[in-house]
């Protein structure tokens, strides 16, 4: 398994020059941060923006977040510096279960050690330090990518100006805790899973596609199913929606790992704020920046009531709404209406309109 | 394998004379359905009520739905005479995947037929003819007890007098079937599944452990598991609710099967009260029977939309809830509301209340 593969050309790489201490004991050496950049840093070193991924997500913020790239957008090259790094302990070039181990030369893949938040955000204040920047105008992420957000405001305070926390919680919950853990037992089942210790040319797919097939199913709702196949049936008999969530299944396979997706998929279960800090509302009430906090109305995973508790207790919290059939997923769909909120929330005085280009 | 295993002693057995012939083609032969019957039949035979079971139910009715039965309740042996039976293709008694194919006199397992919710209200309605009864004065039923319910309106129309649908919908939706799907897809990763020709000895029960464990997740919701959970963790570190869904994984797999669960999700899937009929509005408008619609709140299978629509087209169809934050599940853990619902329903002019035996 090469740990390059999955990179777009444009990547970069910032090698730690020191190891990395995780959070719940031991540490990594030789961690890698594969990271983009878009714009330019202004002489102020005021205008940076970094954006935090999900679940499966990459560096390559301008092909997922597309829509929120551009003049006048959200994330504007000629305004803002922007970027966005691969989290610690995904497939996507920066270090992680898929890295050759240094201390044997082989892939970590199952010793991969337990990671959290924390460790992700340590990782990208490393690069962010590297990068010769003080201070981030704005930290954005929706998901996994919100968890990041709310611990950058916790773990480096005086770093950050803003923060925009999208259809996330602050601590996660058992239902999304069960679904998880459903999808791993998906993977162990899997006869090549081989408790981790799976070879490049017999990994766990269909256990993974499985986890990727539940995963998707709780991305969207009934509704935005209901819309999209309303029943149909393939020619081979299947039902349409059978067909899509297999096709999810194997299209996730063939650009992830499944030691990956349960480091990450745990690493986002041990998610509480408050963990070592203590009374969750306190903890919440003690992040004092300029907050948007985003909610989508259909969102089954990470419900309305997750972000309306985060709105109540952050002081200088807002809430605002994404209306959409589509459930958690609707953070990569809604896009427009997403860019809206966001450029209202960076530009209080005046709310820009989404201009096409 | 044994097709007795698990019936209660108090179960009786129906032979049927004929084969039985399938919506989708073929026939059975020497199907056998097990039944359990509460109260006596009056002499103008008209007191009876068949309830319907859920998937992984049975025809001990008295277990699964205990506080509906006794007097002045529901269910109530010394008024109804009461009929439960299990359903075609499962493995409590009646004929299914576990029985032996007396054509070869090995087990169907993987060669048994499609089958559909139609198929198993004939064999139910096999039953009631044989047991001497003409009309049934209520026919009731949740999820896909309630799916029954509305085929025997439209397959018997004359044979029913008033119907109860409880947390269900008049076709399965691509959400649900989506769902059952990647629960079906777990069940085949297991090595030990081998295209359902498994052994008694050898079967995939990790596979159907995860079925469960995604089925049990989408049966409760959000605010469900977070009341009784907490973000708990155990003495080794799991987290409450994965120990409590690996739990009901192991649970079902000691007390079904994996061909049967494979079996009847499909037929549930193809639940389709319009399919052949025509026109689904006109279909749901020719049930002229009362009809009481139960919906939950929180359910997040068959949202409260599906039992809107049932209401809406069903031209003497009144629809009640259930206020529960426990999701689908609700109809088997709110079961004081839902004899109320039900009693006020038998007895229009009075609510009765409920008594504690």
């Amino acid at each position: 398994m090469n740990y390059q593969w999955f990179t777009s050309p444009a990547t970069e790489f910032y090698p730690l020059p020191d190891p990395l201490n995780l959070e719940l004991g031991g540490s990594l050496a030789e961690v890698r941060v594969a990271y983009r950049t878009w714009g330019q840093l202004n002489p102020e070193g005021d205008n940076v923006i970094l954006v935090c991924h999900a679940l499966t997500g990459s560096a390559d913020a301008d092909d997922w977040w597309e829509p929120l790239f551009g003049l006048d957008r959200a994330l504007d090259p000629s305004r803002h510096f922007i970027i966005c790094s691969n989290i610690l302990g995904s497939c996507y070039g920066t270090t992680g279960p898929v890295t050759p181990n240094p201390a044997t030369g082989r892939v970590y893949g199952a010793e991969f050690p337990a990671i959290t938040i924390r460790d992700m955000v340590q990782a990208q204040a490393h690069l962010v330090t590297a990068l010769g920047i003080r201070r981030l105008q704005l930290v954005i992420g929706g998901s996994l990518g919100g968890m990041q957000v709310l611990e950058w405001a916790l773990l480096y305070p005086e770093r950050v100006a803003a923060l925009a926390v999208i259809a996330a919680s602050g601590r996660h919950s058992d239902w999304c805790i069960g679904l998880s853990e459903a999808q791993r037992q998906a993977i162990y089942t899997d006869p090549h899973w081989q408790g981790g210790y799976y070879t490049p040319d017999q990994v766990p797919a269909q256990g993974l596609a499985v986890a990727r097939m539940i995963a998707m199913s709780t991305y969207r709702s009934h509704l935005s199913f209901q819309t999209r196949f309303g029943r149909e049936r393939q020619a081979e008999g299947w039902f349409a929606v059978e067909h899509y969530l297999r096709h999810q299944g194997e299209k996730l396979v063939s650009r992830f790992d499944a030691n990956t997706y349960v480091t990450l998929t745990k690493a986002m279960d041990r998610h509480d704020v408050a963990c070592g800090r203590g009374d969750y509302e306190a903890v919440l009430a003690g992040i004092a920046q300029p907050t948007l906090i985003i909610a989508i109305d259909s969102d089954l995973l990470y419900p309305p009531s997750e972000q309306q508790e985060l709105a109540n207790w952050m002081p200088n919290a807002e809430l605002a709404w994404i209306k959409s059939p589509h459930g958690h997923d609707a953070f990569l769909i809604e896009m427009a209406v997403l860019n809206d909120l966001v450029v209202a929330f960076q530009h209080p005085t005046h709310s820009r309109p989404v201009l096409s280009n």
